[in-house]
């Protein structure tokens, strides 16, 4: 079908210079010399700038037009297949969405937030909140602006929620998380009346080279191909796809902190699969898109805790450990290392923090960007409500800014509604892993022997390779047959936590 | 001045796409995945479209035609500075090589010719020269075609030398290559005539993580900016820069050939430093390119061979290699090693061949090619006359057209008119190096301390940071007061071969 061909064309355009724009970030990440990045920066600005060009064009506008009508969202062309009616679908969504926004905003807003993320470096290093306020202030109101000018029903922070997780609601969240948090407190106290756990081995020195190979075993065992794949080393971890052929994910080597590098891994691992296992056939549609940033942290969360905080995973990975770090952990036996890797301790930074508590994290910074947007909080008063949240919620209270609402770079990046999500991809990953576990009840036995193949398997005929043919909750459904709830999660977690599984 | 900033606007776009591509180059020889590979030709492709659109503009020929009259190549605008003037000249040439060529033979050339480099691999590894003559004979047609619709006044040759070195002339070549050819030939002779040099301690193996290390010892003590350079590896070594900030250069380790590993990072350092010291304030214009394919191939071949294998250098870094390959070289003194690196054996491979016998194999290459494309000799021919030629020139014959005709790929490329710029960069890089030691006298004692600031800062300010600003006739003059010619280079092969200094 000529007209349907003649949109995917130009959509592939626009997706091979996306994955040009993500190759320069990558390397800019990892091996670029540091002299060069005023001319990276130049670089990437033009790659962002012809993408936004492709995607707004008014010969983009009349193509789709002659499969969909814009206004009403009802499909025009007789002949679509109902796969290609999905495409058209989320076409038409990302069209309207960056369509709405006038380049003079998107300019404001990226040249405020470049600035912000240097004045918020500066403030978060020296603990100077009054220097970043201002920036945040401004920030905050080029959010309202933006809810404005993009449209919501409710709540201005759904117009923020959608860019991140479509079609979620301020409502929707508030209901969801608050069931979380008392869940969730509840477990806590429990299990901090559970006798301390000495897991002070861990925090010995762990050879740098050593964990370099540890991260490529992890692979190997894992069985990722890589002939699509490859794994680097960079200061913060991320993951980052080209195309379905070519995705990097890297780690953060920390000799101190050698269970660091290895969660980094599984994580990115799991954002690297899903990029893998999109449908390839249809790159340059939404049908070889992720769904949301919540299911791909879905993702990356069930390879990072479900799995490699599982018993069958240290089954068969512990022996080679120990193997490896014979120095370090020849006379730790398995029990003490898996106890030690359970611990919970109520941490002041989100990143730090165990699997127990880091929701928590994620709904006080839910409830705080949506009151800074809805206006009922205003920056002013924010480092002093951090500290009282917290006190509340984890009953620790930061000394400084800087452990406190100083912590993230989100705000900074002007990135309000992205919270949500981590706390999403969790849900989402006890969710989705409750369906495999029931229909492979024997999936403990087969990880234990180190294969890995029908998760991977599941993972890519149940979630990657849909692309954005179904929306979060059809793919929730498919899956369980019940929609997302907190439950599920909360299960997990006091399986085995409480119950020590 | 508004106009000329408008012209350099849109050059800089050009080349800032320009940088991408080469970034999109370098990551597949280095480190992309091996699956990536199509998706990284559609990416590569994308960006060579959107360049040549960029360049060939009706909006930049307007905005050029503001500056200059493109027919007569007069200036039209009052209020250009010299230097403004040199880089609209050159704007202009560019401009008129880049739309004489049609679109559709464009990728006529190029379909053919990725065409063709598959057959060639595929016939110089079953030694079927038949197999690839279709393959050529259309190439050779086709760069005959290409002559035409360039144009040229003498020779169809000359309209292929313009696109790698500007204004070179087949009959200069003519006169300076059969000079050379002369020269070369006698001093073969003569280097023959002396006595054995047993050089098999060469070709022991040396650790591939050694020789790696080796290489990034060399690049420290020449001191290059590790902010604006670095060093991989891969197949075949070569260098590229997105920008003067970001050079890339690879080495490819040999374990049995360790001295390919040290004369490769040489020869790419040569070109790496080249682009690094561009003007990086007139990025986008003519005055921050390289002058010629010649001239870079000059900077590659003064540190490969005129620093890389006199006495100064070694007497600096034989003591450090000794120090990195103990086992292998501790029993090997220093006159044994400088006499083995210069054992002189003519090859039947071009890449492998000594210093000495080196532009031999290029001459036989310019011979053949202008031939070719002049029509005097048919491809059906070739393989005989290779033979016949080698024989003439060498005293010795390939049995195989693998080992003859088949060995390179610049022809399968459609590259004709390149092979020249091999022979030039050793002619003038001798004719530059002769400018630096009649100014530094005492270079020699400066390079075996293991200082090379006097030369880097001689080469940035005598060759580097013109770009394109004078002709190559102009810079030879600048740096020694004459034109180039073929006695300078055999006089130094001669001091070093014969003379051993």
């Amino acid at each position: 079908m000529k007209e349907y061909e003649e949109v995917v064309t130009q959509g592939r355009k626009a997706a091979t210079l996306n994955g040009i724009l993500n190759l320069l970030t990558w390397d800019q990440e990892v091996f670029m010399p540091k002299g060069a990045i005023e001319s990276r920066s130049s670089q990437i600005a033009l790659m962002a700038h012809m993408i936004h060009e492709e995607r707004t064009s008014k010969g983009f506008r009349h193509k789709l037009e002659a499969l969909i009508d814009l206004d009403s969202g009802k499909i025009k062309h007789k002949g679509l297949t109902d796969l290609q009616k999905s495409a058209v679908y989320e076409f038409r969504k990302d069209f309207l969405k960056q369509t709405k926004l006038p380049s003079s905003f998107i300019k404001e807003f990226s040249e405020t937030t470049s600035l912000a993320v240097q004045i918020w470096a500066k403030a978060k290093k020296e603990n100077d909140f009054a220097a970043f306020a201002p920036s945040l202030e401004k920030i905050v109101k080029l959010n309202q602006k933006k809810a404005d000018i993009l449209g919501y029903e409710n709540h201005p922070y759904d117009a923020l929620i959608d860019l991140f997780e479509p079609g979620m609601k301020t409502s929707k969240l508030e209901t969801l998380f608050s069931s979380l948090e008392n869940g969730l407190s509840s477990l806590i106290k429990k299990v901090q009346e559970k006798p301390h756990v000495n897991d002070a081995f861990l925090f010995q020195t762990f050879e740098r080279e050593k964990q370099i190979l540890f991260g490529n075993l992890l692979l190997d065992e894992l069985k990722i191909d890589s002939e699509c794949m490859r794994l680097d080393e960079s200061v913060h971890p991320f993951s980052i796809a080209m195309h379905p052929t070519d995705s990097r994910i890297t780690t953060r080597i920390a000799e101190k902190n050698f269970m660091s590098s290895i969660t980094s891994v599984l994580h990115e691992v799991g954002h690297g699969l899903y990029e893998c296992n999109l449908p390839q056939e249809h790159f340059g549609t939404p049908l070889c898109d992720s769904l949301s940033i919540g299911i791909h942290e879905s993702q990356s969360r069930l390879w990072e805790t479900l799995i490699g905080y599982s018993k069958p995973f240290w089954d068969h990975f512990y022996p080679l450990l120990q193997n490896t770090f014979s120095k370090q952990l020849s006379s730790v036996d398995f029990d003490q290392f898996y106890k030690a890797i359970h611990n919970v301790k109520p941490s002041l930074i989100r990143v730090d923090s165990d699997e127990v508590s880091y929701c928590l994290h994620i709904l006080l910074r839910f409830d705080l960007e949506k009151a800074l947007i809805e206006g009922s909080l205003s920056v002013k008063d924010l480092p002093h409500v951090w500290k009282e949240k917290m006190q509340e919620l984890f009953g620790i209270c930061p000394q400084t800014d800087s452990e406190g609402c100083l912590q993230d770079i989100h705000w900074a990046c002007g990135d309000f509604g992205y919270f949500p999500t981590y706390a999403l991809g969790n849900l989402y990953a006890a969710h989705f892993f409750e369906g495999f576990s029931k229909k492979h009840a024997l999936w403990e036995k087969d990880i234990s022997k180190g294969d890995f193949s029908v998760l991977k398997t599941f993972l890519k005929e149940e979630v990657h390779c849909h692309g954005r043919r179904y929306s979060q909750e059809e793919l929730a459904m498919r899956i369980t047959g019940r929609e997302l709830s907190d439950q599920t999660y909360l299960n997990y977690l006091e399986k085995k936590y409480l119950q020590g599984k």
